[in-house]
């Protein structure tokens, strides 16, 4: 075969790995929307079955023939920059996954189905100890991978690479310590004004039908194609990709906290609108998906916070909202709104925490992660640390482990190395606002005036039509012309929160 | 290996091929129940990459391998008798495909998606002669994957055996001679009746919301297992099983015309009922699903037809009825109405038409096809040959090909030889409910008093539990200890026409 041969066989081999993926995603999917739970059990062994697929594939001689020509230093001149990232991508995977012994790559596998398990009563029982052994057995192992791919020094690097690859523990130190020196003392003026905003009236009922209309509007309203998505209830709200003509989302009805509903909707619907976006030149290659963790929740949240929880928004849809609330809110001024929505305080639980102190959070969980690979941090010692740093970023305890360190299932997922892109997406959010506010300098108007679509649009053409074929800092880079930079976000909070509680 | 290895290594290759087949079947009925449309087309590549996944499977040099030695006579009584029906299924399907030349496998495969496009616009413009060309070529490729297979006379049978394992034209000669003699005179008598009941009322619309609700409970009143299922809205209703914990339906909401949707769920629920009842043992194994066309009909007929067209049905179920339908029918009596949905006079389209005349349409297409590969019938003559036939049968002839020839998707999707399992399906069906009713003496007792479950667990017992397990005719044997009779459903016909038109 010649270089133009093998590129061509290569292709149509990593499509048929993507075509895999799909049909996981699908089932993933059903499972979680509405699969009669009797098919459960045997549409969980379907997808163990797709995944060894996929697996063996990534993983193959065939994969392996492929990688010797196509990533050969030499040649990389004579492809074309899709198939370079592709073979680059496919080759991460490939060494990543070869050069762990099958048996330790399975127990690990054995050992997340069983700590979330595990987990569930652990956290019912608020007993970290019952998780503790799963725990260990799991950094131990992730260490050991780790060593496998041959790093030795800053172990913990390795592991945020497979979410934001490129970014380092060098970067976020730097990027935290600023944010917590902005952040801190605002979190604190704010606890320390005396302007608190009222917020009980968003308990009011919102009829669940009332608020499916509501949530099918805003979604149109952000640029979310129906023709190409769908919207249905699940517990947990999430959004996946099937391909970037199928990216569908979900929400919970919420009828007495219909303002989590809504801003639940608007933040997947952020994650839709980048992979409904992407080029459809990659469909079939790896490249076919958002670049990083991170830059995929600076998409969410921005439109979770920069759209969803902004007076201008409001100001143009507040009016709808009691039109599908049925006037339940003819009460209150739109400004009552908007400050009840930004209300914010310490709290214990990070999901439910508010945009201010969310970053605080995951500092938290950070230090810990670093500590338990680059230090000398036990497992053992996790819930102690746990109480430490809370009191330490956000002045509170947590009474028990259950609203402590029991709180997440990534750890016991086997995720270690995730936590920090959720806050790097804020940052780089902020970052593209900036921008964003020097090319649209309307900005605050188009969303006041209901065309989000152009602001949509700013995001497709600087981003989401790239899929992963730059990383997340060169996405950064060539949309901003800066390297990751949390100034803006502290701007940002200092300017919103400064004004809702009314700071000097 | 040893015999037990090589069988337990069949059996792990062979539960990979399943779960393909499970994923093809949740892809499909994803993208008939609300897949947007902008994903499609992708998600036809996804589907065509894991049926070429299950095709090379079950016709490797692996699945070879196990056969060789599984399929050896000399070993068989070694085997358990569900690893010795498995083998035999396997080496069938291995056979059939292995003998035929990749490249004309694929001509086909092609040919039948253009027909299908073809035939749509050759029914829209009631051109027979934009569909011949194709039909001609796929009805010669079809005699060529016969001659392939090894047989030389009676081709039919070849493809016949595609959907009804076991039943030859010989069978079906005798059956449908039978089945005419009993119900032309008696399609005539009712033509000829002075007691035509009265059905105009069934066009009152039934809101859709309400329609829904009542399909919803005329399902659990069959027994059908919502744990295990699903019931969504499509434009043609259809039952489609992931595996037996996972076994959906579909129905359209017709709000005027209540009574197809009425009917259409419940026969749908009949075919899901089979799957539902499979036994958990055959999961993985080739063997979970209906034995064949002709069973799986029997069972939607019999619920539709034996149950859902029943006096004793709307005795108890009338009520509700109204109930649902907001009173709607306090002018018509239950008899009023089971007159009216069980009104009978020949018609030019097959999915239209009433239980009485419908084995009549069978008939027509039964000699067509006959004639096709064992006759010497030209493509070009199934127009000509088409109204001659529909003359003979139900007296009349269809004023256009549209009405005509052309009304089924059939023959355009390749399936030569699977009309004739929608009549088996009747004379199985009415086979059973004859045994049934000396089983269960009081029959038309438990329908009326809704215990309809007793019925299901008699089938469950008798014929859904075994899957595949047995072939249709000894599933037929065992359960009523004979041959396919067409005598008890010209029996039932007789009787039942005999008293809503007030024969002689």
């Amino acid at each position: 075969m010649d270089l133009q041969e093998t590129e061509a066989a290569y292709y149509q081999y990593v499509k048929k790995i993507m075509d895999f993926n799909e049909t996981i995603a699908l089932a993933e999917w059903d499972m979680r929307t509405g699969a009669p739970k009797k098919g459960i059990s045997q549409r969980s062994e379907v997808v163990g079955t797709l995944a060894d697929e996929v697996f063996s594939r990534s993983t193959s001689a065939e994969m392996k023939a492929y990688l010797d020509v196509l990533a050969d230093p030499s040649i990389q001149n004579q492809l074309s920059a899709v198939t370079r990232r592709m073979v680059e991508k496919s080759k991460k995977t490939y060494d990543q996954n070869i050069k762990i012994p099958q048996e330790e790559s399975k127990a690990f596998t054995i050992l997340q189905s069983e700590a979330q398990s595990v987990w569930e009563d652990a956290k019912k029982a608020d007993d970290f100890s019952l998780l503790e052994p799963y725990l260990e057995k799991m950094v131990a192992l992730k260490r050991k991978f780790i060593n496998y791919w041959g790093v030795t020094t800053h172990r913990y690097n390795a592991l945020l690479d497979l979410y934001e690859p490129g970014v380092t523990t060098e970067t976020i130190d730097r990027i935290f310590s600023q944010l917590r020196a902005g952040i801190v003392p605002l979190v604190q003026a704010v606890k320390d004004s005396s302007n608190q905003p009222e917020k009980d009236f968003l308990t009011t009922p919102f009829p669940k039908e009332q608020l499916q209309k509501f949530c099918l509007y805003l979604l149109r309203e952000i640029g979310y194609d129906f023709d190409a998505g769908r919207l249905d209830q699940t517990e947990h709200p999430f959004e996946t990709t099937l391909n970037p003509g199928d990216v569908r989302v979900t929400t919970n009805y919420l009828e007495n906290d219909f303002i989590s509903t809504v801003l639940g909707t608007i933040h997947e619907g952020g994650h839709a609108l980048y992979e409904q976006h992407i080029s459809r030149d990659l469909v079939g290659t790896p490249l076919c998906e958002g670049t990083s963790m991170g830059i995929h929740e600076s998409q969410s949240l921005f439109f979770e916070n920069f759209i969803g929880r902004s007076k201008a928004f409001w100001q143009h849809h507040y009016s709808d909202l009691n039109k599908y609330a049925e006037n339940a809110f003819r009460g209150q001024t739109v400004d009552d709104f908007y400050r009840a929505i930004n209300a914010s305080h310490p709290s214990l639980i990070r999901i439910f925490a508010d945009e201010l102190t969310y970053p605080l959070h995951i500092m938290v969980r950070y230090d810990i992660e670093k500590a338990l690979f680059d230090g000398d941090l036990a497992v053992h010692d996790l819930p102690a640390v746990w109480n430490e740093k809370m009191r330490e970023y956000l002045g509170i305890v947590p009474p028990t482990d259950r609203e402590g360190v029991l709180q997440d299932i990534h750890w016991p997922s086997g995720d270690f190395g995730y936590f920090p892109s959720y806050a790097l997406g804020y940052v780089y959010a902020a970052q593209f606002r900036h921008k964003m506010l020097s090319d649209l300098p309307n900005f605050n108007d188009l969303i006041a005036n209901g065309e989000i679509v152009q602001i949509t649009e700013w995001l497709s053409k600087n981003i989401h039509q790239f899929g992963s074929l730059k990383k997340p800092l060169e996405i950064l880079r060539d949309a901003t012309g800066e390297e990751p930079n949390p100034n803006y976000l502290i701007q940002y909070m200092k300017e919103k929160y400064g004004e809702i509680y009314r700071l000097k």
